[in-house]
């Protein structure tokens, strides 16, 4: 049973974002091929040298105005508050190799920008094929990214005697959507409670809680609303359970589900591009034919796999953003799930889109406040309140690169070639 | 089509296995609960302080010889030769706090031992869960984790005119294997091929290519070598593909798939306790009744969400030990599935088990070499050769430790406490 | 993207489900075990002849006051006429085997009675063990059995230039769900639009919606409405797709999905019983623990086979009686999915379950007005309006009693004697 | 853990599979479009009489050599020897319309011809749109179709006090595969064990036995064998376990699965056609463009509802032949699972495929001796031993007819119509 404790709001939420996609309409028509020279691409170099670094280094703190001192030169210490929160038997900190990529130029609804993007990562090749797919998106004019709507769950499950004594429990709790908004509202600050729905299965009833969480991730959010939500149910509802537990395992929470990838979970945002034919060639090396054929046989090879939704490899992108940003990086295992797409076009472009439906993203809380973190937020201008759907259409717009550099390579036999120049220790 | 090009070694190969689960049970029947005081236990303090560090790390030198100047000074900074092969277009270092738990008691076919386990994580409640999971263990003597077969995939597709012509292509191509292992043993000094599976879809062959590689998590060993026998295939064939990728999305690589759960990718280990039920009261607060209750109706949660296998949050304790240890952290999108278990036996007492199918780690290459990483892989003695399976037992047993904790909490009504107190800033 | 354009309705519905939840509270308070004896139990006998089959006409005949010579005499021939709109290209009519069970007492929200099922197949034992199931549940006082909820989809999908044409079209396509109302009312007496949802991919919509069919199976109605608001779509629409199509193989048709599972795809349907020890001694000579072990064991072996939901043989006794009773039979491929649940109670009982999210069923048009087919449903009180969600909860209830008898066989053993003695030709 | 108890003959099998592929390279090069006339085509009429009826029937007899009475002309009655080991407490039998469809041109490994195709259902529409579907690939030469692989599983679960316990018994168990090949010797005269596979989960042992099963379906002899086997295991082995269950609900009997799918149940067949552009307009009235844009936005659709595999109605076809010829109906739940791929060619023809990995059929026991269904398999040559493989053939070139016909009228806006034209009652 997935009926709704329906509100008026959802609709009108919808309708909200469909009018946010008209705006966006203007500049995506004005979306013209750029060129990229040094006056906008971060300066690369063969080898890993000290006048490279300072070359990057200078270059983003004159693009974005900002400095990052604890990024780049290892700077003093946190103080322990800062840590307050984030970690406990604490013994040091673990550090990792940290590139940048860009511009990356984002045509989102939420903010739009030429973005250098820091990743975190010790898998050689990665940064190099992201930036890649960045540059070839910057040439022709910008990722269209668009977050398209949110929300966590927590699901508490609910057992009773006998389906009879749940019907009871359900007549009394579905007409109490109203009480439910009073008490997240006295809970949290930030938390919305948006939607009900409920699971029946024997004698076992999920209940599914869906908020928006602000611009945090949300996840403790949730749990201690839901938490305040249960303690009245078992208090006041007259048809008691023999047990329940405030997470029935359905939520999504830290695994790939068909559900959360059916529905929403954190954000979900879809993005696309489409790619000249010279771009293709130029940037990728590559040509819209074989990179679209790619995708066509690659499609059925991930039918077979049995994965869930059919992808490239959205957790290499989005580990390393997640990493150098604070996420929460254990959610990389519900996030790297959705659907890309590329297809040649009849004039020869290349059309190619992704679209992350369990985007568990924030701009503020987690690890977002960490120094090397919040200098990664800066970076991108993603730093504290009203910059988590902007962030997250960010991180759609990376996933788009990236997929569209590693197709490349499959496509053409470089992706052996990548992994031996990049990825191998001297 | 799921033909194997059988060989004898992969039965000899599970007979190994086999035997080694042999030897352990001697180890098992020894096992006998344990004290846990000041001489083994880490120091752990209600606040964050420099004295707590202080004396955390003294315990910890003490306890494996080793020093962290990285980890816990923040020393100097890595030559940039360190970071060769891990990063391009390099920065900085992003920064991670870790903390560490422990000891966890590992009863391993690779290798057993009580470990301190570092975890870098910015969530706080984290670490504290895992450790007093941990504890929970130790206390009934330790956790049985049994790395039980591996396997890296690569599966290169071709796609042909015809079935037909297909047909004579897998025909000449299934007498091949010798010459394939040949290709390998002169590509990589690691590799070893072990099973070549074919799948067909109409015109479309999936060639999927097993190896064993030694110590590395693998993934650029099996692509190199894919290659190099896609090369001689292609050049050889007498019925040439219309197209040929080496990897036909198939593998796994970087998402969760029904096919590589139901086999094996990375390594395939198993683990399981037996918890008194004093354990359960006095360290997890809860009881084996009511754990067993709850695994049971989340584990109908879990399959009504369409999850990939049924576990809790893998991904919490895989994420924080790959970060601290160099893995290629984004495979957590993969490792993090597999199935959790929890019973409570006719003495009172609760069984559990976890099992992860699909864990792709290393103790060579990739970001192991790191200053950090380094440090971290040598505080649980699993630093370079010879050590990856003990690894995966490792990881195993602190997957169990983190299911423990977090049924216990969700069974009891503990979870939202718990991140109330440990994961709100001040 | 899974917003609702949501209806007040939807609620409502909801609600009145939950009342009539209360309203079998009464019945269910007042099952009691009860006695099976020659007046009830359908006339078995070892070996078939026709005295026995004479017996269990006359049998049926008293109990349901109908008669049945289509079935059991092999009347006449059917008009041609009987036979427009079910077959083209006819030659003549497939005969299958049918055999009776019961009394199955079903205890509903749209109907309770005890009802002698026909179920109709080659495969030796199955009608044995369905008998055997209900006749357990009619001793334990009866199956409760609940249609929880309903619906079917019809999921067009329209593909656009860009995303920002897909938006503008959205943004028409919301406000329109009065009009879609309007055209559903004129197109179809019967369908009612009840949901209509959008997923966005890209440049690729999504619209699914769902609807209410009266009782019939409905796939044609919803098809023929559906066809209607796509050319009030295409017509009216500022933004025009590049293409469209009425059915974007999403709506789960003819095929086993995790999104019809995970809502509702025809009617959900729950359904459990408690079985004293003794009944589960005496009618399925097994015991509660036994069975309750091989449930949970065996729920471990199916999700490790990576199906959708998790239970034993549903097509088996679904496919029988759609085949009787004049469903589509095809639609077994989506209806066999669900989730069977048994638990050992702390007196010694048996509780167990089904949930059913997918049964397609009807008891008007389709192939109910064929002769036998209409004997069958008029066997079971269920031919023509009204009775479709009835119809439903005697599938849950039937689906339960071969779930008992299954696992009763797997758990102690007789599985294989069963089908050497009933499976084997002479 | 996937290791196989491996077997030489695995390959070998395999390698007749690749040169049968070859033997069927002539045919296929041979393969040129063919003229549908009256001397080939089965004579339909727009209208249901009897002088249609009376023509059909001519031209079967004609062309088969065999006459049907008891399927066309109601012949008397069946004896009630007939019905022993296919039913209990018999009633009555039920008919179901049956029309003809062809011919269907296969070209096929295991058997080659034109065949008239029964099919038993009481949906209108599907006749007439499989007919379409067969003449359009008749006209274009006929359908190739290949019995790639075969395979019937069970998978009993043994469960053990520890994994230790475990592993001794598997020590044990994986050199006794001789022994088990004695057992299923003496045991069935038919069945062969051709692989033995094991799935540890904690303290749980999934052994997966893998049979041939000649030309029968074979699930009881499978049941019957595996029972054998594990007699002797229980009996023999040193390790006892504490509960075994000669099904562990693994082996994906009765239900679709994602691990029958990746591998096979029954038969795997896959088969193909390539259709030009004339051919789609004059029999399907489409474009191979329009068909292939349909597959590709449909392929996205599926993906996103979450099914295994991705195809379109696989199960309208495969019950209705299912039915006709006396298979068990119940496993379209399984066997409707697969892989439907539709592309444009470069020269402006249509590339189509299917691919049925879970095909459980049978020519020789079960349903396939009562008497129409034994006419229905005599009409497409296909009664009695040595037919499996042809008849699974010969439902892959069905099921590619009908996801021909399905798309061309879901890529045209036909669908709605046809079924207003056909599916309605008078």
């Amino acid at each position: 049973m997935a009926s709704s404790i329906t509100r008026a709001s959802t609709a009108l939420h919808t309708l909200n974002i469909a009018l946010k996609l008209e705006q966006i309409v203007m500049n995506i028509h004005d979306r013209k091929p750029a060129m990229l020279d040094e006056q906008n691409l971060i300066p690369i170099s063969g080898s890993l040298n000290t006048e490279s670094i300072q070359a990057r280094t200078s270059f983003l703190e004159n693009k974005t105005g900002k400095q990052f001192p604890y990024l780049v030169n290892n700077k003093g210490f946190y103080t322990l508050d800062d840590l307050h929160g984030n970690i406990e038997n604490y013994i040091g900190m673990c550090r990792v190799p940290t590139g940048v990529i860009g511009p990356l130029r984002v045509i989102g609804s939420f903010g739009s920008g030429d973005f250098y993007v820091p990743l975190a990562t010790s898998e050689g090749a990665l940064v190099a094929s992201y930036h890649r797919g960045a540059r070839a998106c910057f040439t022709a004019g910008g990722v269209t990214s668009v977050c398209l709507t949110e929300g966590v769950q927590r699901s508490p499950i609910f057992k009773f005697e006998s389906i009879a004594d749940l019907g009871l429990f359900v007549s009394w709790l579905l007409p109490q959507s109203e009480k439910f908004d009073e008490i997240v509202g006295r809970t949290s600050r930030f938390a919305k409670l948006v939607d009900t729905k409920i699971q029946i299965e024997g004698n076992h009833l999920l209940v599914i809680f869906e908020y928006h969480t602000g611009d945090a991730a949300g996840q403790n959010m949730v749990t201690i609303c839901t938490d305040a939500i249960c303690q009245y149910i078992v208090e006041c509802c007259p048809t008691k359970p023999k047990f329940w537990f405030i997470e029935g395992n359905h939520s999504g929470d830290k695994k790939a589900t068909a559900m959360s990838f059916g529905n929403v979970r954190g954000k979900k945002v879809t993005a696309e591009i489409v790619l000249s034919k010279e771009i293709v060639q130029d940037v990728l090396k590559a040509t819209p034919e074989l990179m679209a054929e790619y995708w066509r046989s690659s499609t059925m090879g991930i039918i077979q796999s049995g994965a869930i939704g059919a992808h490239g490899h959205y957790a290499n992108g989005l580990t390393a953003l997640f990493l150098a940003t604070g996420q929460d990086v254990a959610c990389v295992a519900e996030a790297a799930t959705g659907i890309t797409r590329m297809e040649s076009n009849t004039d020869g472009s290349l059309y190619a889109s992704v679209t992350l439906p369990n985007l568990i993203v924030g701009t503020v809380g987690g690890g977002t406040d960490l120094p090397t973190q919040r200098e990664c937020l800066e970076m991108i201008a993603c730093y504290g309140a009203g910059k988590a759907r902007k962030f997250a259409e960010i991180c759609a717009a990376l996933v788009l690169a990236g997929e569209l550099s590693i197709a490349a390579a499959l496509s053409t036999g470089q992706f052996a070639q990548a992994h031996q120049k990049f990825g191998r220790k001297k």
